[in-house]
């Protein structure tokens, strides 16, 4: 795309994550043409995809078209379409059918999921990053009950009545917490064979406690608040193996048809053809001004990046908050003159939360902690609030209400590929 | 599943439509058993699909799981699952993995497309029957002004943004107004390369009018309308061949990266296990009790059954309506004493509707036609009442009241196979 000699510098972004976005939207009346590069035509509101694998949602209610977003912003072009490769020498981005030539460059295509080396887990254990990601654990969820409804086999009735959800982090407390919800409070009376009460959660954590990235309290109350709901919570525990019967954590086979993955995360494949260093969780590690060490024109921003906090001498966490900080920071440097001093990053810490469940989450905000009810409107309003777009704002508060007055899940759709019970199944 | 010697008569009804649905509660308080068999699990609002083809609704906002609509329907259960065959002289269906007998059956499995003997079209010309037809047309659609956005050479560019809709039904006349509207009003801002008002939808008919089951003045009516929206509407004509680069129309050809189909229906291939006499669009000829002759205990209604309306001499309409009638008057037959006379089937035509576009409607209510901005009132008030649940219809009558404010789309999600721009490219 050589088709742009308007005087004007070019800033490509890659990702149109909460990083990419913000730093384009901060450059709305900058002097720079941008361009938006991203393999998926929206923008997703990640922190509620659990929302949607667990039925409450619809894709459109979390994610808005990216073009849409920025339709305004004059300056600004979105391209859909997958980076390959990047030629940092030549400053040119590499798609799968073009090729984009930059100034500056901002990666921002975050993490994906790690399976620690296992990478043959991956089909038995989903993970959640994507839409088709949640929409295929809906799938896999809904059909789990309907198989289960007509197992003549008590043993592969209770595995398919049986979830494993692997990772301690905010993804997995949700995804545990909403998946008893809907076990024992949404669907029992749509079933007439099993007691869909009776199904098993169980979370599992490597580490000493849950929701490593908050206090200490906070985690603790998240466990007492899961295993109240019925969660078989299992901390300082290590999934061994998965396949399609179930998973083994620590020494123990559990049988279950369905194990949902949320622990690791690697940076996108994008950063290993950079040809720099990355960390060991596969991270850009990023100068204090978030470039890439010897290139002045190459950011890295947001779950990519691997940023020290000077002021706490720990990593930046990988969340949305981060992400836009990130972002707003390339962009002011970027409206500065190109020889003016770079400023170092510094992260404000703006607070982390999770939810549990109806009336139950955690949060900590600026030194202070909140627990159950309070937390859970504190979550509501900040996740509502940051939704993109008035009309998303107004369904999720809609859905939400509903749900809570009615217990109802109303996105319960298996949609896909043709859902057979038969193909729910466990093949045990 | 024979572990239901309670003595009640056990009433198996394929397909959970508008025709299985309508039977299935009208016996809610009868002396029988009841199974729903659907593939799916999830009865959709089939007249709303062109919306979520189109991105004005989500899945879920036209979709609700079967097992939830009779959840207070304790003689009911509702198993997941394709029926493979019907053995007629057993009173037994084979699904995939398991039998079920019956002691009556009532097949309501629809009707699906038809591309009258050239099945090599369906690639190239999706239909729209399921929410995953209608995902697939969605994107395929939003693929093309992407695909447009960025394409050097005009010809294609001009392919990308013509879209072919081939039958002049009420799906055709929907889906044509519905394009041309997001083409010309809702996503210009969008994109900066390509003026999506320029986009040509082109609805092919072969017969000579539009809506060839209305009165022949709404017929005339709605290709008035669709014309001054810009579409343009080709009646008698018929299209002789399709394939990726476009469709020919009569002699000529039409260089287009999106044909879709509403043309043929035909019965669904279930019919065709019967060993019964079919009529030439694969339907079920039934008695006027809607049995199968020479089976009192085989049922066939909705869209997979011929009937002839004696009243008039025609064969009723394949509409929700008159599916719903059929499936209550099957009800009412079995709440009868099994030895009792069988009234006839009577079809009530309780009217016929379709819309344009924004304002845009017509209608035939009781030998009134209605057009215009009253039609279309009155089109949402009828879909908006039929939808089943209170939540979907509140959602929708949201979603609508917003969309008719911001000319907004709110589901303009591409979503299933990796989209990158390369793959909406017609492969010129």
């Amino acid at each position: 795309m050589s088709d742009s000699a308007d005087g004007r510098r070019h800033v490509v972004i890659v990702g149109g994550g909460f990083g990419g976005l913000a730093c384009a939207k901060a450059l709305a009346r900058a002097d720079w043409r941008i361009t938006i590069v991203d393999r998926e035509n929206h923008h997703l509101f990640q922190p509620l995809l659990y929302q949607v694998a667990t039925a409450v949602l619809s894709p459109a209610d979390i994610a808005a078209p990216i073009r849409t977003i920025v339709r305004r912003q004059r300056n600004t072009e979105v391209v859909l379409g997958q980076v390959v490769a990047v030629d940092v020498d030549a400053r040119r981005l590499r798609l799968a059918d073009r090729t984009i030539d930059y100034d500056t460059l901002v990666l921002a295509t975050g993490a994906t999921h790690s399976y620690f080396g296992h990478d043959e887990w991956q089909p038995h254990a989903p993970g959640l990053k994507t839409i088709d990601d949640a929409l295929e654990l809906r799938r896999r969820l809904l059909l789990a009950f309907e198989a289960a409804e007509y197992e003549p086999d008590p043993d592969t009735r209770r595995a398919c009545l049986t979830f494993v959800v692997v990772g301690g982090g905010p993804t997995g407390v949700e995804l545990a917490g909403a998946l008893i919800e809907i076990a024992a409070r949404s669907i029992p009376r749509d079933f007439r064979r099993i007691d869909t009460t009776t199904t098993k959660v169980i979370l599992v954590e490597a580490g000493e406690r849950l929701l490593g990235g908050m206090p200490a309290t906070l985690g603790d109350r998240a466990k007492t608040d899961l295993e109240h709901m019925g969660v078989d919570v299992r901390l300082r525990h290590r999934v061994t193996h998965i396949d399609e019967t179930g998973a083994v954590v620590g020494d123990e086979r559990i049988p279950a048809a369905n194990v949902f993955w949320a622990a690791g995360v690697t940076g996108s494949a994008l950063a290993r053809t950079l040809g720099v260093p990355l960390d060991p969780a596969g991270r850009v590690i990023v100068d204090p001004d978030l470039t890439v060490p010897g290139h002045p024109e190459l950011f890295v921003i947001g779950d990519l990046a691997h940023v020290e906090d000077p002021a706490t001498g720990t990593t930046v966490p990988g969340i949305a908050p981060a992400a836009m900080q990130m972002g707003r920071h390339v962009a002011a440097t970027l409206r500065r003159r190109p020889d003016a001093d770079r400023p170092p990053f510094r992260y404000r810490d703006t607070g982390t939360m999770a939810t549990i469940g109806r009336n139950r989450a955690v949060a900590a905000i600026g030194g202070r902690r909140f627990t159950g009810l309070v937390a859970w409107l504190l979550w509501s309003l900040v996740h509502v609030y940051f939704l993109i777009g008035f009309r998303r704002r107004m369904f999720v508060m809609l859905s939400w209400a509903w749900n809570y007055v009615v217990f109802a899940k109303g996105a319960r759709l298996i949609t896909g590929r043709p859902p057979t019970s038969s193909d729910a199944r466990p093949p045990t």
